[in-house]
Formats: structure tokens, sequence, C-alpha cells
């Protein structure tokens, strides 16, 4: 059960704030990101699709399996012992750290698999309280404090998280945290367990949180409502250090901030920190590794990677988009190593659109061979009306059949 | 191309602000939506799926289609004119809006159809003046204004949007829409048209043209960084007055604010208005029919329909779930029709986690059966690893075949 801070692991140069002057020219007061708290351009992230992500309803994460997203992320952990130290061993340019509840016995497991960092969870919402652990809010502080010391004293890093932190009471909250970072905590936790919090509500709470601790703060949203992306970005916006994230958004329920569209967010308010940092061009990939993992389809409605993402249809975009692709595209398809498509109404497809997005799909075809299959693609159209799987399944089998072909003359 | 005013449509007993008593006793400031100028108990859907959402890249409408939607919403639309009329021949209870380019022909067009608004809609920011139309501000207020006088003139409602609202110049924003207003527009919109803004973005700009004009606010937002949802919560609590949507989200790239998701998250904020105001047990059922018209599926994680929302699989989480379910869970799921489902590992689940899945997916059968079909999934899952779709795919398989004993014995 641990993640891994995925930039201690991919950090590379940074250039922080400079897209400002790429800022629309144009009087615009809500663009304006330097804020003196804001860390939008430069967070951190917590990637915790093997913590996090294995309460997914569909994982059942084996070590193999475990060990292959670890090195695709190039990040991760394993929910046992065993895989956790095999994982710590492979020597990953990462940070492991395990999340273990906030109790003497689990802490000292957690240190003896050789982990970089130990993360206490406990639930302090009044809910919590009643129906998960019953402790009163002057044990936990108690508690909390003990198994600090101890984890510090074994030299490894320590983090404390609430959880629910937005159903818990404020005061209890921040006496908390403040007890905590005085105790020498290298970061502390808010948790939206149940995905519930807004913007403002998150903004609010970091915000006051920031002028309460010295220490790092570290942010996880849950997505039932819908705001995940929103609340991290909210959060970093206030003063968060760290975001929770896993690969999809897979976690319990319908998940948490998804690692890609929390990347679409922050290039788009900070451009040279995100593209400078982080390796935007695995994305895809890593994606379907964990999309197959787990069983599940990408989302069509995904940011950057859900299949119509870059795809442009009313004719009115179409037109301008070959005229300047910023007038309605806030990213940069290339960025993330995909390509735009002006989609046509496949009765009336043209052969420049069907090599256009033979070159999405990668697949390598010759001007002629392109011809072909648009009319393949135009014969079924007449009879049925065709939707771009439909389409992008009779470029992939001709596409097969061509390789066959080159095959049998070799 | 028209969208219907789903509210008016679905008009019932409503009681503002009245959650507030139901807020956590404990102190949290965080919660509190009593602000005066929020209108998050209030609030009104422009729903878009039959124009957004052609613009979504699989969505081929016939007017067959289109007209099944627009009952099942109650609402919505066609993308020519015929079907404009067919639809506004329906007689449904909600208002019909055309959605057109601000000059006087498409204007003139659209009174023709028999409407009941005219939405009309003008890129305003430098790249769409440059790109698209290649109009000067000043030549757009005074086309504005002539057709607005016009579509005044003729007895219909009459809506004035900028495009591109946040990539706009402030001043040339705030200039237009109150020049608008003053003509005596019945409401402004306000557009995310590329999916770039923030939550704190979207409160700043319509706090302050909350403060500039006195009709009521619309607002759109494109999901490409992940935010439509939390913007147009943020925007109702600024003074926005009306949020677009479509059902699943459908639209132009990957598409606008969720129907669904958004009841998820007003659900939450103002429980009382959204429970008395909608009837949310139809959500599903919409859902799967756009879902199943344009060839895509139901996201997995999709707030409240996706298949794995309210299902607990973590130990600790299912434990508190069965003394308290709001203890991981923000959302009843019997509000919207549905039921939670604690996971159970397939290899070691019990006949009582199985007749709770099938409670869920409204299968019916006895005890026995149950029994049988859960001995069955045993067998299947000491063969290889399931995952919650192939237990559905037992149990409904299992359930055709008990449905074709009865019809045989009958």
């Amino acid at each position: 059960m641990c993640g891994t801070d995925a930039p201690d692991a991919a950090a590379g140069p940074v250039s922080n704030g400079s897209h400002a002057s790429k800022a629309n020219p144009a009087s615009s007061p809500y663009q304006n990101v330097n804020d003196f708290i804001s860390n939008v351009a430069r967070f951190k992230i917590i990637e915790s699709t093997l913590r996090e992500g294995e309460q997914f309803a569909n994982a059942f994460f084996d070590t193999e399996t475990k060990i292959k997203i670890a090195k695709a992320l190039p990040v991760s952990s394993p929910q046992s012992y065993e895989d956790c130290k095999t994982i710590c061993g492979l020597g990953l340019k990462a940070k492991i750290l395990t999340h273990v509840r906030c109790n003497m016995e689990d802490a000292k497991k957690a240190v003896e698999c050789g982990v970089d960092g130990v993360d206490l969870v406990i639930g302090t919402s009044s809910f919590l309280q009643k129906y998960s652990h019953g402790k009163s809010i002057a044990i936990i502080k108690e508690t909390a404090l003990e198994v600090i010391q101890y984890v510090k004293s074994q030299g490894v890093e320590v983090r404390f998280s609430s959880e629910d932190s937005f159903r818990s009471d404020l005061v209890d909250l921040l006496t908390l945290y403040k007890a905590v970072d005085q105790a020498g905590v290298n970061r502390v936790g808010v948790a939206d367990t149940v995905g519930g919090a807004t913007p403002r509500m998150v903004y609010d709470l970091i915000r006051t949180l920031r002028g309460v601790v010295s220490c790092d703060i570290e942010t996880h949203f849950h997505d039932d409502t819908g705001c995940a992306v929103a609340n991290a970005h909210s959060a970093l916006e206030a003063g968060a250090t760290h975001i929770d994230t896993s690969v999809l958004g897979i976690g319990e329920r319908n998940g948490i901030t998804p690692l890609g569209a929390l990347m679409a967010r922050m290039v788009v308010t900070a451009p040279d920190y995100v593209i400078n940092k982080y390796n935007l061009k695995a994305l895809k990939e890593v994606e379907e590794l964990v999309a197959s993992a787990v069983q599940i389809n990408i989302p069509f409605n995904n940011p950057i990677t859900g299949f119509c993402a870059f795809t442009h249809k009313a004719g009115i975009h179409a037109k301008a988009i070959l005229a300047n692709p910023s007038t309605y595209e806030i990213i940069d398809p290339a960025i993330f190593g995909l390509t735009r498509y002006i989609s046509i109404n496949s009765r009336i497809t043209g052969w420049n659109a069907i090599r256009a997005r033979c070159e999405q799909l990668g697949l390598k075809m010759t001007d002629d061979e392109v011809k072909e299959v648009t009319a393949k693609i135009k014969q079924m159209a007449d009879i049925r009306p065709l939707a771009i799987d439909d389409t992008d399944s009779i470029l992939h089998s001709y596409h097969i059949e061509l390789q066959k072909k080159q095959a049998q003359q070799v």
C-alpha cells in the first residue's frame, strides 16, 4: 500500500512562472497565477495507482502487474509487505511511501519494509470517529504524536493525514495539524474522502491551513461529484504542495483525481513547468496499461486520451481550427504525442481526413493505400451510419491486411 | 439546433436553502451556501444534448432519435428547420430555444421556426475575431443590438452570448454585455469554449458580470481540463442563473458539463432543491438512451451511474459503510433509484453480496436461485480472476435462462 512521489522521480529543468509571458495580450485579470501563495507552477504529484487504485472495484493487481505499472509510471508500490520490499529493491528513481493506519503496530511494519516514508492516516470526521475507529480527537492526537516520534527516530519521512477532512470539525483539524507540524512531520494531508468538497471549500480550508503549519501540504480528492481535478487546482492555488493522483483516477467508488486530467489542467495553467518536468508523451501508454490491467475502457470523455478529445466536428470550428488550432484548442495535442482530427461525416469523408486519422492512429500507409481504404469506408457508410469506432476498425483491419501482404512478399 | 430549459419544464415544489439545517453539526465554515449572491439553491438547466451534443464526434441524430431523446429529457431539439418545428409541435413541458450566429438572416429563420427563444452567439476572443468571423467588437455590438431589437419585436425571448469568453478582453466583454442588457435581452451567456477556465477564474468573471448586468446569466463550460462540473458550481456561487448541460456531457471534443455529474454535485450542495425539482430516478435511463444513440459506453468513472460509483471495496470502508452508509458516501444511491454494492473478491464472495448485486441490477431471483448462481460464479473464479463485468454477465445470462424456463412453463 505505497505511493510514489513522482515529481522527485521525474524532476527535470524547471522554469516557474514564465508562462505569464504567454498570457493573452488582452486584459484578462483571471489568468494571473503569480500569487505569492500559489503552487500551481511548482506542484508535486503523489502517484497512488497501486494504493488508492487497488481499491478500485476491478483491480486485482498481482506482483508482476504492480512491477509493470511501477516501472511505467516511473512509479509505485504493492499491497503486501513482500511486494513492497520487491518494489523498494527495484531502485526506481522515485520515493516509495507506505500508507498505514495511525497506530504503532502498522507504523513498525511499514518501517521494516525499508520504505522512504510512512503515511499515517486517521479518520477525523464525526462519522468516522463514531462508526469506524471510535477514537476521540484527544486520543488521536496522543497516538499520532507517539507514532510520529517513533517513525522519525528511525530516520524515515513521515506524513500525517486526516480522513474525511471536509466533514471534520475545523478547530479539531487545525489543532491536530498544528500539533503534528510542531512534532516535525514532513507533510500533512487533507482528504476529501467522500468526494463532496467544492473548489471554494478547498481553497478556503487549504488557505487557512497554510497559515497554521509550516510543513508541506498534500491533498487527496475523490470524484463523486465530478470536482476532483478542479479541487486539486484550487488546493495548489491556496498553497498545497502535493496532489494525490492515480492513472485514470482509479480508486474507491468512482475514483480520485486522474493523473492525465490533472496534467491537462496543469499544462494549461503552468505550461513551462509541466512540459519540462513530466514526460507527457508517456501518458497514453500508461493509461492503456492500467486500463488493460483493470479491464476497463478509457472513457470517451477522458481529457487528452479520450478518443474524441482532439476531434473537431462543427463546420464553423473545423474552419477556424484549420486557420489556427488555438481558436478551439487550449492544449496542443503534440505535447502529448497526439494529433488532432477534423471530423467529416463519413458519407462525405475525403481521403485527406482519412490520412490524418491514420497518422493519429500510427498506421503507416502510402497515399494510394489511403485512397483505397477511403473507398471502402465510403462504401460501408452508404449501407449504415459509421461512427469513429467503425472507421477505426476498418482502418486497423486494412492495415493488418497490408502488413500480412508485405510479410508474404518478404 | 435548439436547447430546452429543463427547469421551467420540470418545475415542482422548491425549498431554497433549507439544507443548511442538515449541515455537519461540527464547525464547518466551508459548507455555508447562504451567500446572498449564490444561486446554488435556485439554478436552472439549459439542456443542450441535441445542440452541443450533436457536435460530439459520434453523434448523427435522425429525427426519430431526437424526438426520443427530447421526450426522455423531458427536453430538446433538432439540427434542421423541419426537426425544430416538429419538436415545437410536440407540446413538451419545456421551452424550446434555438442557437444561432448573431446575424439578421439566422435570427429570422429561428423566429420562423416558432421557437420560444433565440440564442445569439458570437466569438469575442482575439483568436475568433481574427481567425473566425473577422469582426471588430464595435461591429459585433452594432449587429447584436439590431438583431436583439428584431427578435424582441417578434415577441420571442432573446439571449446574447459571447464565445470563448475567458480569452476575451474583459473591458470588451463588459461593454458588450452592458449594452445588450440595456437593450433588454432576457439573458447573457458566458462560454468557456476551449475548456481552459478554472473555478476561481469563473467565480471572478461571473461575480464581476453580476454587478454589470441585471438580466439572467447563462454559463457554458467545456471539459478539456476536467473542470466543467466544478466551473458550473462556481458560476452558480457567483450569481449565474443557468448552466448548459448535455446528457453524459457529449459535445465538441470531450464535451461539456454532464447533466448527471452536475446533478451529483448539486444534490450534495442543495439537496432539497434538487430532489424536489428533478426526477433523478430518470437519469440512468436517459444516459443509457443517449449512450446507445451515439455508440459509446457510460464511463467507468461516471458520477452516479458509473458501474462502480456506489461500490465499496476496501475492508475498512466496507465495515464502516455497513454501520452507517454516510461514512463513505456523500450521496444516497436511492435518490437516483440505485443501490450500493459492497464488493467482495469473487473467490470468497458470499450469496448475500450476490443477492445485493442482483437487486442493484434489477434482476429478480429467489434465494435458492441466487445460491445456485453464486456457486457458478465461485466455480468460474477458481479458473480465472473475475471482474465485476464478468460477474454481471453471469448474473444476466443466468437470469435470461430463468426467464426462458418460466416462459416454457407458462
